[in-house]
C-alpha cells in the first residue's frame, strides 16, 4: 500500500473513483450471468467474484473501518469475497469460487451500486489515511480489471465454440520488424525501487535502494511471434539443453509445444483471444508464455533474461511511462514491434519476465494489519515481471511496478525482452 | 432400449411427448443462466447440459435418422451434447461441461423449441422403429429429470448461502413409525426381468429369466433417519468390523461421518435439500447414503441387503407400481415411513440399494448401433438399485427397472431396505 | 475358513505343515536381502513381508491363542506383519511395507524357524479347532506362495536389466492348437458351492446352493497368445465398441496396448517372466490380462465370459482337479493348449476371469472374530476367477475356489475361456 | 565445475582420491543389501545408487573421455546410474531407483573397485583438464556422501522399529546458551562469489562480483531447539500471519507441527537421528526445518533471514572455514550453541537458509557439455543455503558454496541464523 503519498485535489480522487469503477462495469457489460459465474481453473476467478471482491475491499477497509454507521450490504459477503486476507477471518475456498451461482450478477451489480453510493457520499469527509485506502482500493481494482480479462480469456478458450467477446482486428498487411538492436545499460551503482515521491506505489515497490550492474545491454524490443515460430521450428520445445530442469519437467509433463492458446493448422499458427481465434501476427510480441519458455528461448538465442534492476534502471530513461495499454472495453492485443535505436514497448503490450525472483527489496517491511498481506506473503517461488501489458489499465504502469507469477503460469499477457552481458 | 413393445395410440405418444418435455421446462423454470451452467463435480452435469443433451438424443436418433430433410439446429451441438456414445464420434470431455457459458440458457431453450416443433410435426408420419426411439428418448429424458434435480441439489449444497429452489415443508408433528416387520419372500424358482409385454423397458431389464431364492424376508419399510441416527450414535462410522474393506477405506479417506448433506448442530441433525437446510425428519427414510454405508448399516443391524431377485420378486406382489414420486416442480422429499404388515414404500421415496452387482441378466445382448451403448457398457463396478425415488418422475418406475451407481456414490436419493435369511 | 472339516490323521497335518513351509523356503532361496525387501507397487508386497506375514498368522491364531506359555518371537512383529485384520489392532500401512529394510531376511528366517519349532512341537497336543486353524494357516500360506511369485515377477519387470530368477525354457517347435470347440454345459438347476464334505474350503466357497443355467457352451480351452495377437492386430485395443466403459477409460488413461509384460520388437512379441524376457508362445494361453481386456476380447470374438456357476458346474465333470500347477522352485509358465473334444486346462495354467462379481453365495455368513475378515469384507468391486494357475501350488485348486481381483488388475497369471449362449 | 584452478602436487590428488572414496565405503559399511537398495521418497536415492552414480560420474567423464582403451565395467550402468545429465542420453526414471534390487551391493562394490583401479592407475598420466574432472568428481562424491546420510536417515525414520545406524550420544548435562548477540555486518559495496584463486569451486559459486549491503546485523549463532520449542508453544505453526502464503498452504496441507523427525511425548520432544530416537537437545541448533519454517520463525522473532550476500560477506571474516563437520562413519549431530561476541558455528552444524533465491550470480555462464548441467539448470524455485552441516564432509565447506533446496524440503540438516536491518 501507499507509504508516502499526498493527494493534490479532493475532486481528483472522486473523479478517479468514478472512472475506475466505471471501467470495470464497462468491461463486464457484455457478460451473461453464466459468463460471470464460472471458474475455469483454480488460478482464475469468476468475473462476478472479481466484481464483488474489489467492492468488498473498499467496503471493508474504507467503509467499515472509517465511516461511522455504515451498514454492510450483506454480512455474508465477507465470507464469500475475501480473497486471502487471513486477518479478516475465514473465507470461501479459492477453488470453489465458481460454485456461487447465487448471488446473481444483477445482485452483485446492486452491491457495487450500494458501496459506490456510500463511498462517494463519504469521500469528502474522509481523512487522509482513509483516502489513501481508497486509492489503494482503486489500484487494487485496476489489478483485478486485468485479471478479469485474462480469466475470461482462459474461460472462453475452453469453450469448443471459441466465442469472441470483442470485435476482431481488421486484416492488414504485416510489416515484419527489422533486426533487433542492443541498447547498452548503466554500469555500476544504480538506484531502483519506489522513492516515495510518486503519486502511488504498492508497498513491495520500495524502498528505494542501490544495486550494482555489470556491463550489459537490453534488446530494443520484445521477442516477436515470428521469432518464436523460428524457435519452435528449430526444435526449441524438444531440446532439453535449453531448459531449466523444472521447465523441462513441465514441458514434458504437460505436453507443451507452443504458447498458450496457439494451434497449428494447415494455414499456419493461430491464437485464441478475446476477439476469437485469429492468425498469429508474426510482427507482434509473443505473449502467453511461461518463465520457463522465456528462459529457454533466451538460452536458445544465446542471451539471457534481464534482471529486475537492469530493466528498471533502463526504464528510468524512457520518456513516456505508457504504451499500448487498456483504455476501455475492447480486445487487448499486443501491437507489432517497432524499429528504432531506443528502447520501445517497455510499457504496455506484454509483461516482460525478468530473471529475478520476487523477493523483498532490501529494507522492505510489510504494512501492519490486513492490508499488509497485500504483497509480502507471496515472496517465494515467483518471478518478477515488469512494464505492463495491453490489458493493464492506462495509468497503472510505472517503472517500479513489480508484477509476479509462478514460472509455469502463462495465462497473463506475458512476453520477454532479451538481455546480454557485455 | 425397447425390445418388444407396441404403441396403442398415436395420440398417446404425442401427449406423452408434450408432457415429458413440459415437465423438464417446469423443473428448470426457476433457474438462472448461471444456475443452469455450473458443473459441481465430474459425476454431475449442468442443468443446461441436461436440457440440451436429451434434446440432442431426440434430434439425432429420431430427426436426423428418420425425418428426411431435417436440418440440425446447430451442427456443433453434436460435439457439445453427446454424452458417451462412442459410435456418434468425438465429444466434449465430461468434466468440462461446466465451461460452456455459451450457448446460453435462452439459446438452449430455443434449441428445445426447434426440435419440439420438428418432432411433433413429424410424429404422425413416423414408422414404428422411429416411434420406439421417441419413446426411448422420453424415458431417457425422464432419467435426466431426476439427475437434473440431484445435480442441482449437489451444486446448491456447495454454496455457503445454501439457497432453496423450492418452498420448505410445513412444520408438522412427527409420528415415529412402529417397529419394523419382516415380510417373507418367495422361495425356490422365480422369474424376474422384463417379459416384453410391458409398455416399455430398457434393454438391460431383460430378458425374463429364472432365479433361485433361498428362504428369506424383507423389511416392510426402508430404514429411517431415526434408525440411522442410532447407528451413528453407536459408533457405526468408526467401527471397521461393519464395513466392506473398500468402504472402510472410503470412510477414512473422505472423513465420512453421516449421510451426504447432513450437519450436526446443537439443535440436532439437519440436512440440506432443494428446500434449503431443514431438520432431519426421524420418521422419513434415510437417503443420500452410499452402498458402503447401506451395507455397513445392514451388518450393524445383523441383517443384509436384499438381492435384486429377492426385491424384484417381492415387488411383483405390490399392487401399485407407484408411490411418492415426482409430479411437478416441487421439492422431492421422502415421506415418513408407514406402519403395516405388507411391503410399503417399494416404489418412490428412495432408491433401494441391493447387494447385487450390476451385471447382465442371463441372455442379455446389447442392441446394435449407438443406442446399444445405453446400458451394457456400464456393467462393471456398479450395484443395482430398485424401486425409484421421490425425484423419479411418476410413470418411470417399474419392478424390472435397474438403476445402477458406484458403491461410493450418494448424491441420488438412495436408501435401503433390510433383508435376512430365514 | 473351514466350516465343517475333519482331520483324518494327525501325521498328515504335520507332514503337510512341513511340506508347505518348505516350499516357501525353496521359492525364496534364490532371493537376496534386497530382492526380498522392495515393494514394487501398493498392490504387491515384499517377499520378506510374505514370509513373515504367513508366519505371524500361524503365531497369532494358533500359538498365541491355543498354546499356553508361548512367547512371541518379537512383540513388535504384530504391528509390522498384520495385513488387514482390523480386529488385531493397528498395523503398518500397506503401501509402506517396502520401507522395512530391517528386520533382515536372515532375521525373518529365524522368525520362521522359531514358529516352526513351537508349532510342530505343539501340533500333537492341539485340539480340533486349533488344528483347523493350522490348516487354514497352511492354505493361507499357499495363497501367499502364489502372490510371492507374482509380486517378484512384477518387481523384476521394473528392473531395466530384466533379471531372470529361474532358467529359461528350452527352445522347442511350436504346435499351434487346432480350432476351438464348444462344450455344451448343463441347463436348468445346478448345485455349486462348497458342500462341507471336502478336505478344506475357505468360508466364501459356501454354502452349497442352487443356481439356474440357461443353454450355453464353454470353449474347450483358454484363449491363446496367438489368438490374442490377432485381436491386437485387428485394432482390439483401439476400438471403443468392444470395451466396458470403465475398461475403455482404463485403456486410454494407462495407454494399454497389450498384456502386461509384453513388448513388441522387430522379431515379434516378447513377454517378461521369472525366466527373463522370452518370445511369446502363440500356442500357450494368454495371461496377465485384466478383466477389462478379457471382456473386450470376448466381445470382439462375439462371445462372452462364463458365469461362475457355468464354470463351476462344468468343472464338476472334470476328472482331475489338477493340471499345470506349481510343484517347486521353478518358473511358472502356462503350457501350450491342447486339442480335444472335452474341457482342457480347467485347473492350472491360468486363472480364468468369469463375468461374475465377487459377492457372497446365498446364505453366506462370515466366521466370527479376526479370521472372519478373511474373505467377506472384500466383496465389492471385484470379479471371480476360477481354476488356478501355473503359480498355484499343487493341491490348492478346487472347483469351488473363488479367487478375486479388481477388473484392472493383471499381475496375476490371469487368462480367459470363452462362453456363449445357445 | 572448476573454472580456474591449479593442482599443486600430483600426489595430493591421488591421496585425496583415496581418502574421499574410502570415506564413502566407510559410511556404507554398516548397511545391508536391503538398506542400500530402498528408496524412501522421490527426493531421496538408495545408498547403492549413490555408490554407483558417483562412480559412473568418474568412469564417464574421466575414464571414458580421457583414458584410451578403458572398457566400461558394465555398459548398462550408464542407463541405470546417470542422474540427470540430458546430454548423456536416456536414463532410468528417478522415482524408480529403488526398484533396482540387482545389481547387488556386492556388485556395486566391485564396480567401485574396478573404476578405482583404472583411475588410480591412470592418474599419473592424466592431463590437467582430466585432473580437474577428477577433482570435480571427488567434490561431487562429497556432496553425495552428505545426501547418502540424509537419505538413509529418511529411510530409517519410516521404519516403525526406528533402528539406529550409529551409537547414541552419551547423556550429558545441557548448558543452555546465553542470549543471542547481534554482530554488525559490512555496509555498502562488498565483493562475494568465488574469485578463481581457491583450490576448487563449483561453477555456480562465481564469478566474483560486487553487491550492495544496507546496514544490518547477523545473530552470533543459529536458532536453537529450545528457542524453536518456544515458537511452537507460542502457536507458531497455527498463526497464519507469520507465514509466507505458500508456506501456510504447506503447513495446512501436510499437517506440519514441528521439525521433521520430531515427536512429542509426555517426557517432552524427541527427534529421530542416525543414532535412533533421542531427546531433543535444547542447546543445539534446530535442524530439519524448511525455508517456510525458517521464514515464519524469523517473522515471529521480528527479524528476517540473511541474504546470501550478507552471509557470505560476514563469513569472509571468519577465521576457520571449518566446524562441526563429517570426519568419518559416526552419527552427524549438531553441537550445542556457543556463547561469544563473534560469529560462531558459521561452518558445520546446520546449513543456514538464506532469504536469497538460487539464481545465477551476475555474469555466470554454465560450462559447455554434460558437466555444464551440474548447477545452472536448477536455478528456479530454490533458495540458497550457506555454511555446511554436521553431515558435510570436512574440507567441503567454503564461504562461496551455494547449496540449494526447494522451500518445503527439510530432510537435510537445515537450520537458520537470524538477521535484522539496522
Amino acid at each position: 500500500m501507499a507509504k508516502s503519498w499526498t493527494e493534490a485535489h479532493q475532486d481528483d480522487l472522486e473523479e478517479r473513483y468514478r472512472a475506475v469503477r466505471a471501467l470495470t462495469e464497462a468491461l463486464t457489460a457484455p457478460l451473461s450471468d453464466a459468463d460471470a459465474t464460472v471458474q475455469s481453473m483454480p488460478d482464475a476467478s469468476p468475473a462476478k467474484w472479481h466484481l464483488a471482491h474489489v467492492t468488498w475491499f473498499l467496503e471493508t477497509f474504507v467503509l467499515r473501518d472509517h465511516v461511522a454507521g455504515y451498514r454492510p450490504f450483506d454480512p455474508r459477503y465477507a465470507f464469500l469475497f475475501n480473497s486471502y486476507y487471513e486477518a479478516e477471518g475465514a473465507r470461501h475456498a479459492r477453488q470453489m469460487r465458481g460454485m456461487l451461482t447465487r448471488p446473481s450478477l444483477t445482485e452483485i451489480r446492486a452491491y457495487r451500486a450500494h458501496v459506490d453510493a456510500a463511498l462517494t457520499g463519504a469521500l469528502g469527509m474522509l481523512q487522509q489515511p482513509a483516502r489513501a485506502l481508497v486509492t489503494l482500493g482503486l489500484q487494487h481494482e485496476q489489478q483485478h480489471q486485468e485479471l478479469l480479462l485474462t480469466d475470461l480469456l482462459h474461460l472462453l478458450s475452453l469453450n469448443p465454440l471459441e466465442p469472441a467477446l470483442f470485435g476482431a482486428p481488421s486484416a492488414a498487411p504485416v510489416d515484419l520488424p527489422g533486426p533487433l538492436h542492443w541498447i547498452e545499460g548503466r554500469e555500476g551503482l544504480v538506484e531502483i525501487g519506489e522513492d516515495g515521491r510518486g503519486s502511488f506505489a504498492f508497498d513491495c515497490e520500495g524502498p528505494r535502494h542501490k544495486a550494482v550492474l555489470r556491463p550489459h545491454a537490453l534488446a530494443h524490443r520484445p521477442v516477436t511471434n515470428g521469432e518464436w515460430i523460428a524457435f519452435i521450428e528449430d526444435g526449441g520445445y524438444r531440446t532439453a539443453a535449453h531448459w531449466l530442469s523444472d521447465g523441462w519437467g513441465w514441458v514434458q509433463g504437460e505436453g507443451i509445444e507452443a504458447p498458450l492458446y496457439w494451434k497449428q493448422s494447415e494455414q499456419g499458427w493461430t491464437r485464441f483471444g478475446l476477439d476469437g481465434r485469429q492468425p498469429v501476427n508474426p510482427a507482434a510480441p509473443v505473449t502467453h508464455i511461461s518463465l520457463y519458455e522465456a528462459d529457454a528461448y533466451a538460452s536458445w538465442a544465446e542471451a539471457r533474461l534481464p534482471t529486475e534492476a537492469e530493466w528498471e534502471s533502463a526504464a528510468q530513461n524512457v520518456a513516456a511511462v505508457s504504451g499500448n495499454q487498456l483504455d476501455g472495453p475492447a480486445c487487448p492485443r499486443p501491437k507489432p514491434a517497432e524499429d528504432g535505436s531506443a528502447l520501445t514497448q517497455m510499457f504496455g503490450d506484454v509483461w516482460e519476465w525478468t530473471g529475478s525472483a520476487y523477493r523483498p527489496h532490501p529494507g522492505f517491511r510489510a504494512a501492519p494489519g490486513a492490508v499488509g498481506e497485500y504483497n509480502g506473503k507471496f515472496m517465494s517461488g515467483q518471478f518478477v515481471l515488469k512494464g505492463g501489458s495491453c490489458a493493464t489499465p492506462r495509468g497503472h504502469a510505472r517503472g517500479s511496478y513489480r508484477n509476479f507469477f509462478y514460472p509455469h503460469q502463462r495465462w497473463q499477457f506475458t512476453g520477454l525482452r532479451l538481455a546480454k552481458d557485455l
